[in-house]
């Protein structure tokens, strides 16, 4: 008798393998399609196009009370961070809306509200949008976005000896509010993009526990931390700065030649931390604490 | 006192409308936003990248008992309607997915195998996906399309005099399934486009009733159909062909004097039918009977 696994034993990413594992992509037109932040298809020359989609549900990624405005933010800016992973900047979204029967247009019209701004603020130009019925309130957003003249960064390109670096502080994005009004890396990432620094670029979604383990697999390295050096939120002790999720810093890593000269020429306000080092692959990776990050679908 | 205006007095349209009202594009990049079937890029010279997001809702657009390959099926071509609707082709897809906790793996599989299917026939890379935990389970297809070295078919370009055409037959989609078969009209439309045979082009999803007027406003016209013309399904009388929704044909305009022309050089095994005329702005438009179609907030 065959067994029907569930979905809590398959987990988040288990799900989308099983459902994706027969995904062909024509190779002379998609450089990259599942497995990275984003997609990534080859236009001309050194011209790239970055495809993103990213959903939220009440209750799941926001209160039902939350700000409406907030929500809509939260929306938005969790798809850009996923363009600022590769180093890209945004184009264009088009939104899709799902809305129970009794909605309050007001709670909606604050909602979108929360979308322009946070567009204008990050130079999208919002294009299209769709509702539906729904039993409960989501978003989604698809967004494309571009590198013109220089190409994204993978997950997969980090080397053995790299340095491994994030940007920000990690943790505590709950009760800080941060998992609502954190700024997308855009400018940090693409910058980090085009002067070829980082040789593997993410964000930190799910927690660095979580997200740190997906880089070093599509690397084919393992990773050292040193627990020192892991820049934590002021409401954050260390378990919670690798465990929270909801960061959406960048993570990357760096040829350690090329360290010092990134230090210096960095030229954001935002912190730049060095916490780590690639290892070899099969070597056993080390966090300092518990390494399990937030996945939907399973119970800690 | 101010009141609050009902989701079901705006209907879809009208919450679509005020949501997006105040949405600014770049002009330089994007050739149409909001309000035709899907939005256009400019990219470089004669290539123009279409893009658009579409979500299915269980128990809106599918019932919860229906085959999971037809519901993954049903997704992905009532996107590539959409590309259709302007005469593009496909270029890629990426796909939300959002779950119930206690779903079953297998049906998710048969689902995401009828994208998959759908996907290679039609063309369609499939390059993202990404799960979400929900009460529901709803499926957002984002997708992109290309026009090369041709424009797009906008809704606003009919002109007075112009003849009304459709393609295939019309009515009865729920109960000859069609609404789950049907083939979205690809070639067809990039014929139409590439010869510029249509001034103005869209698909019917919402039924005839709903979209020639959405056609006839945007290109600032009226219409005047004649309902001996209207091609109807075996199953559909008049009522059902104009009202019923879920064609997923193209509507179209063309020139009189190309209407002959057309007719003789349409290689398609599809029926082409001409069933009416544009008219003034401001005359009164001509349906047989009743003129509205679907609308998910509305109740008819």
């Amino acid at each position: 008798m065959k067994v029907s696994r569930s979905l809590a034993a398959l987990g988040e990413k288990g799900l989308l393998q099983v459902l994706t594992a027969r995904w062909k992509i024509n190779p002379k037109r998609i450089l990259t399609g599942v497995g990275d932040d984003c997609a990534v298809l080859h236009d001309k020359g050194n011209h790239y196009l970055l495809f993103k989609t990213d959903a939220v549900v009440e209750g799941v990624h926001f209160r039902p009370r939350e700000k409406p405005e907030l929500i809509g933010r939260k929306a938005l800016c969790r798809a850009l961070s996923d363009l600022a992973a590769m180093g890209a900047a945004p184009l264009a979204a088009v939104i899709t809306l799902g809305v129970a029967k009794h909605e309050s247009v007001r709670r909606l019209k604050g909602i979108y509200s929360g979308i322009a701004r946070a567009a204008k603020n990050f130079g999208v130009n919002l294009v299209g949008g769709e509702t539906t019925r729904a039993k409960e309130l989501f978003l989604n957003v698809a967004l494309l976005g571009e590198c013109r003249g220089y190409r994204p960064i993978l997950r997969s390109g980090a080397g053995l000896g790299d340095l491994i670096a994030v940007t920000g502080t990690l943790g505590g994005s709950q009760s800080n509010l941060r998992h609502l009004l954190f700024t997308p890396r855009l400018e940090e990432g693409q910058w980090l993009a085009r002067h070829r620094f980082a040789t593997a670029l993410m964000d930190i979604s799910d927690g660095l526990g979580a997200d740190l383990p997906r880089l070093a697999e599509a690397s084919g390295l393992s990773f050292q931390l040193e627990a020192k050096s892991i820049p934590r939120s002021p409401n954050a002790n260390l378990f919670a700065a690798i465990n929270d999720g909801e960061d959406y810093e960048l993570l990357f890593t760096a040829p350690p030649g090329r360290a010092e000269s990134l230090k210096k020429k960095w030229p954001f306000a935002t912190p730049l931390h060095f916490i780590g080092v690639m290892g070899r692959r099969g070597a056993k990776s080390g966090f300092p604490v518990g390494t399990y990050g937030f996945d939907h679908f399973k119970q800690h």
